[in-house]
């Protein structure tokens, strides 16, 4: 699997009493793939994985796997406190037909080098799927360096892809470097976009075109094809958009502009809050500049 | 309830499956009981409680109330992804016969003071419980600020008393200048206890008490009764060990010091480890010289 | 004057005993002429202008004006303790001829946005050249946003560009989308150099031409003509040693890197040392590769 | 020489047109000494050092010792940017009588270990005053650990003493730790003053005695006497007022109470500005408590 382009994050649909809406989740991956995206990481941060039981969690999962049916390859978001919980979810994503898993080691403790580098090779052990290294410290507690992800990569055999969310893009520098260019290496902040294609990445993991349609696509295709002027333009006009969706969590933000657009797809789980209304005028006014 | 002097820590003791041993947790407590604590607090940091499903957090929960019998207060840590979870174990507490809960809001997404204030006040409607505030940005991800905890004391009736872990010691002073002294604080920074018990705080929260005995209540006592040459020498005789058992992670270090004092409460949950054998040697020296 | 480009800077030459060579002076500022560079940057970091006395600093001002002679424009670079030093440093400046200055206000005690403000504002009044803004907290202890460094370009008039050395690709694009992309603004920080031309910045100002000839002028060529692919891959070639020199010590580093090729400039002015020997080695085997 | 107690440092008086003026430095001294203050640390921080011409700091180093006339001990702070220059003016402390310097390394480039080394040992050659060694980061801009401090003092025979003003308590512990409370440390936080003694310090060197006499003089006997109650109640009786000073430029606040206060010390130099007028107010308030 060569994964490339954009790769489109769901959010979990809630009722109003909370539960997940499976039949929502299927019109949340179809405006996905409306919006051409190469790929689906489901539960990921804006799919609120971290707030979901296991039970959720595994709903989730498999209703994506099976609403996708291929047309798409789907990754599947593991961020887990105990390896023990890491390596189920990672031989259930295999067992329902995912393609991939994005692993990141959420923490209460700190972790260190040595316990991180365990917990990726355990999980890797048990299950063949073909890991993305996912480094995200605002949300996971715990940071990686790209020499330390290198090493992961060099010595883990299934571990072959490394996502930055760091939002410096000297770390994508030093993994394209140090690596030859020979490692897959892929966005998870926004408003870096421009700057991380431009330094090599293979892919753009993001919600936004859960709200602006093709926009990401446009920018990532006219960026690879050397249009760097319309790519930067693109990144331009999307910029305050996409901060403002990091900058206001992002779940509770695509829900909102979802909302705004005719798709009530719930709030977030508590204690997460739905945007405020002052939070809601600036996205409605941005929405209307963008699509 | 007016809490303070030594809050002691227990760990939470695993067979060598893994599994969680009520006997050896009775010894635990019972160590900590002999160590003069004035009360003990459940499934905090150093008991694990993150790693711990629903099931074994209840187990733990109730038996260390029920093994204590009241003959010190018992506070049960509740730091919970979601607000309902929260609800739930503080419903849980009181239904046991908590004296108190010590409340954090463990985070993925960053929280703002709006959601955290919801999170706490929802817990406090749930369960009359006296509620423990407690800031450890290190563990859970989110920073309360000294003005914004005690907005929560003035707003949430049963919001009684603060717990501060940062080790900045200008945070306490903030609390007490602010306050005028009238609402208790305790440190939870132990390589902080000289000056945060010379700045006023009400207690210290420490696992300490597990490896070394009456030593840390020694140290509260001759502060608080003004002996401050012999408190300063006392904290002195400790500082190394406190630093080492926060700087090399709270669990790894008390259950690998309790196995040297032939205790076999088993490994922490993984991802995290045992100590390292050069670790171990000198937790060993400097155990050696203190017990 | 519109300034685009390359800007480069020239170290600042002394001789074995401590003194300033103004004829090497002259060589190195030829040597920036045959690397192509678009403009000259003197008295920057670069410069040690920090660690010059008001004589040393004046001759260096004076002697790059007259030996350039209109060749390229000069811009003079002024960081000041006390807005009085700042004053007569931009007077001499226009004096002499130089064709603009770049500010940034150096400091002991930490300035607000008042002090600061105040200190620009003086500075502007008492001399008609037009002043970049420049933005160095690593070095000059205070940092300024892109709002507020656009609040002084739009309230001084002489006060027409910003330079970013922060190395956060962040601040340019705050400064284009915040502007409407109508000031120049200038790349500082050299291992960021592929981003911020990328993001729109008019120039980069460089100490690298001194050691690697026309390479980072074919860098920004490359970019602004829309040969991004080159442009990556000239960035890439670069890069390990964009990143040691400014990792090193930019004026140690660049005299030492002249000392291989032949150009004995002598060595920083104490307490800054020469590279050591292991650091030469490497800047040795970058060198080979790039020259 | 043994220090040891309040160690006061005078501002630097400016007529309007900003000229020192040492008569109003007699007075300022003497202020000092009504305090009680058992030293006087002149060009600190508070004494504007930074901003003063080589002329202008020679006379009010020359002043002070005159004035003093061995009532107490002078300490004469060094903070240059050179080396060439810190061993000049370590040299002519020597030479007009001073009884210790108070040498930081005052940065632009970050400064190695090696050349902040290089840098105090060539200052000790130069003059056989007792060095205090200072470490400042927020204003000098470069940080020195513990360890490398007593690696100073154990390698620099005259490096005799550690000032620590970083504000992190765990900084004395690691020093009295370290050295077997063996080298004596000073505290240069003012809102840390309480630990700092609780915790080993042998002095306190602040501003403070300016505007509220022997308050600073009665904490510190106070803590040495063993009377921790008393000692705390006086320090929180302060408390908003010393991080006022520090939070709100030393040189300013200082300044500005002497004014309020019926001294005219004029003003602080540009572009540090005094302090406006709700800060003003701010003060005016907590002196008429305080004095």
């Amino acid at each position: 699997m060569k994964l490339s382009g954009i790769i489109g994050y769901p959010i979990t649909p809630f009722s109003d009493k909370g539960q997940i809406e499976l039949n929502k989740l299927s019109d949340m991956i179809d405006i996905l793939l409306t919006a051409k995206v190469d790929a689906i990481a489901a539960l990921g941060s804006a799919g609120e994985a971290a707030y979901l039981s296991d039970e959720e969690w595994k709903a989730v999962a498999q209703h994506t796997v099976k609403h996708l049916a291929g047309k798409v390859p789907v990754i599947i978001g593991i961020a887990e406190l105990t390896t023990e919980n890491a390596v189920h979810k990672a031989q259930y994503a295999h067992q329902i037909g995912a393609d991939a898993i994005m692993l990141s080691p959420f923490s209460y403790y700190k972790l260190s080098e040595r316990e991180i580098f365990q917990h990726y090779r355990t999980v890797a052990e048990a299950s063949p799927l073909p890991i993305m290294i996912y480094n995200n410290p605002a949300t996971c507690g715990v940071d990686m360096s790209p020499e330390f992800m290198l090493r992961m990569v060099t010595d883990i055999p299934t571990a072959t892809m490394i996502k930055e969310s760091t939002g410096d893009i000297q770390r994508m520098h030093k993994i394209h470097a140090l690596s030859g260019g020979n490692i897959p290496f892929y966005n998870g902040c926004n408003h870096l976009a421009l700057e991380a294609i431009n330094a090599g990445a293979s892919g753009w993991c993001t919600a936004a075109p859960c709200l602006i349609g093709q926009k990401p696509k446009h920018l990532f295709d006219a960026l690879k094809q050397g249009k760097s002027e319309q790519g930067a333009a693109l990144f331009y006009e999307m910029y305050e958009f996409l901060e403002f969706i990091v900058s206001s969590g992002l779940s509770a933000a695509v829900k909102s502009g979802l909302a705004l657009q005719g798709h009530n797809m719930g709030s977030p789980r508590k204690p997460l809050l739905p945007l405020t209304e002052g939070q809601q005028n600036r996205l409605q006014t941005m929405l209307t500049k963008l699509v």
